[in-house]
């Protein structure tokens, strides 16, 4: 812990690495240079889309799965996307029950993905509320592992090993910019680098600002929740560990951008590199290219690029 | 050069490398577990259809413009494919002219691309070999440089800069997987790790096998040329470069896939990572997915993902 914040310490990130290992890969960073993507400047980009199940998400699964204690009730968890995905993966490589409560209003895709792990999945007529409610039924009846898609924090000191491998991959690094859903993955990286000469900046859809609304009310406030990244960054609450690290300090800044501009970043990773983000992959990057986020001339900015699960027709052509 | 052979020594790589530099990506590797493209082993990935324009070929096309005293007349080169684009981008890049013979029949993707570079483009009725025929007229003429896709020395060691950063990314690699059309990329990696312990195997697809051909009749000869990834390593012959060096040993094997598994390898590299690959690109990864390639049980491989221009639509869904 981070001061009297919830927030996972390096020590407790280096440690979640210890234990993930194996379980997920060490994605690759890629250099680019000045011109790519339309940019006046040279990038680098953390390709954290390749990772297994196509998210970021497994390393928070793996690592509260492997500190849990998850007994013969198995885990349970309430997500209709990369969480649910991760979930069912993760549980499946460790040999546990899953029962993974999915909402109606979740993308086909991504809810078939679910079903295509081990997991018991079941579609709840609903929103991704509907569907926690009746995963916490369900835990008080089993004493299942329950498993927070953001706001635990082995789940946020998994997503923090990000942090801990950009530290060894990119020599020099400003800046960070982290799309933002609940907060999970920008608390783990900004608790990694509290501290630090690295600035990590928080990008989120104009259509589901959660973290940029309770840094304004100094308070997690719940916001409404629309838009084209909405199935991964559509959080209506941020979470209070997230929450705590972002208001201590450690998240320099929120910017906002709007679906077109993540379409646009989505169709600039298709035809410069042949990869396809979804919409909450590509929202980092789309700051980059609106000028949301204007760095310094010198300032070295890695994106990370968090997502790839997620309907292509309109972007891959 | 090794013994008598034109192949390029660990020397010329790497002065190669100095060159380029600034101008190529360093592109990187992905280390992925045992079960991934549904195999039952871990896999090295080089992803190299991240580097700029799509494919490695700008390594070698930067490597001979920058060494080749290129003058007022600019450069020529035939292709209508990645390595058209590669002379094109290189030449806009170095602020040279250049002229590039594209045959009608390649692909409209890939000779929009070219087009789509600041080179005068021509396209010629026919197939490479008439576009070739044209092109060395014009060299005549003006006295341009002649970039030669595979077969001149500067571009061999150019490509064989791929073998330099393997060496440096991947501890204990035992093989290298390597798609062959002309074999200037097999030339320069196998010219990388001549007379180390790592062995360099040859994946060619059976409907345009010119480097087995070769090898079978100890010397380079025509071979018919069709199927899938023949835009990209359809080459009639074998370039002398790299039949020397692998006829010196400096290729362990070679080994051929059919255009059903490139297919299938190229809608693995989707499914699991959400990239996309060309016929050519996806052909090393095919032959570990086929067996033609059957590596001992602690062999550590790398696959080589050389290529991303092509159509998309029979892979991405």
């Amino acid at each position: 812990m981070i001061g009297d914040i919830s927030a996972p310490t390096r020590d407790d990130i280096e440690q979640a690495r210890g234990r993930i290992t194996g379980h997920v890969r060490r994605t690759p960073v890629l250099d680019v240079a000045s011109g790519t993507f339309g940019l006046g400047r040279p990038l680098t980009l953390k390709l954290e889309l390749l990772q297994v199940t196509g998210s970021f998400k497994p390393r928070g699964a793996f690592n509260r799965m492997l500190t849990a204690g998850v007994g013969s009730a198995g885990v349970v968890a309430a997500s209709g996307g990369n969480f649910g995905l991760a979930v069912g993966h993760a549980a499946r490589e460790l040999g546990h029950r899953a029962e993974i409560f999915v909402p109606s209003s979740s993308p086909a895709s991504k809810i078939e993905k679910v079903q295509g792990t081990d997991a018991d999945v079941r579609v709840i007529d609903g929103y991704y509320d509907d569907a926690s409610a009746q995963a916490a039924t369900r835990r008080d009846e089993t004493g299942a592992v329950w498993m927070h898609p953001f706001d635990q924090p082995e789940v946020v000191a998994g997503q923090g090993t990000i942090g801990a491998e950009l530290s060894e991959q990119v020599a020099g690094a400003d800046t960070v910019l982290v799309a933002v859903g609940g907060g999970g993955l920008i608390g783990g990286i900004a608790s990694w680098f509290a501290g630090t000469d690295v600035r990590v900046i928080g990008v989120e859809p104009e259509t589901s600002r959660c973290l940029q609304a309770a840094l304004y009310a100094r308070e997690p406030v719940d916001v409404p929740v629309s838009g084209r990244a909405a199935d991964s960054l559509g959080a209506r609450r941020v979470g209070d560990i997230a929450f705590g690290i972002a208001s201590a300090g450690h998240v320099a800044d929120v910017v906002l951008v709007n679906d077109e501009a993540i379409l646009e970043a989505q169709k600039a990773l298709w035809r410069e590199l042949r990869i396809f983000a979804e919409p909450g992959g590509a929202a980092a990057l789309a700051a980059m290219r609106t000028g949301a986020y204007v760095p310094a001339s010198d300032e070295r900015v890695v994106v990370l690029v968090c997502g790839a699960n997620g309907d292509a027709d309109d972007v891959v052509r």
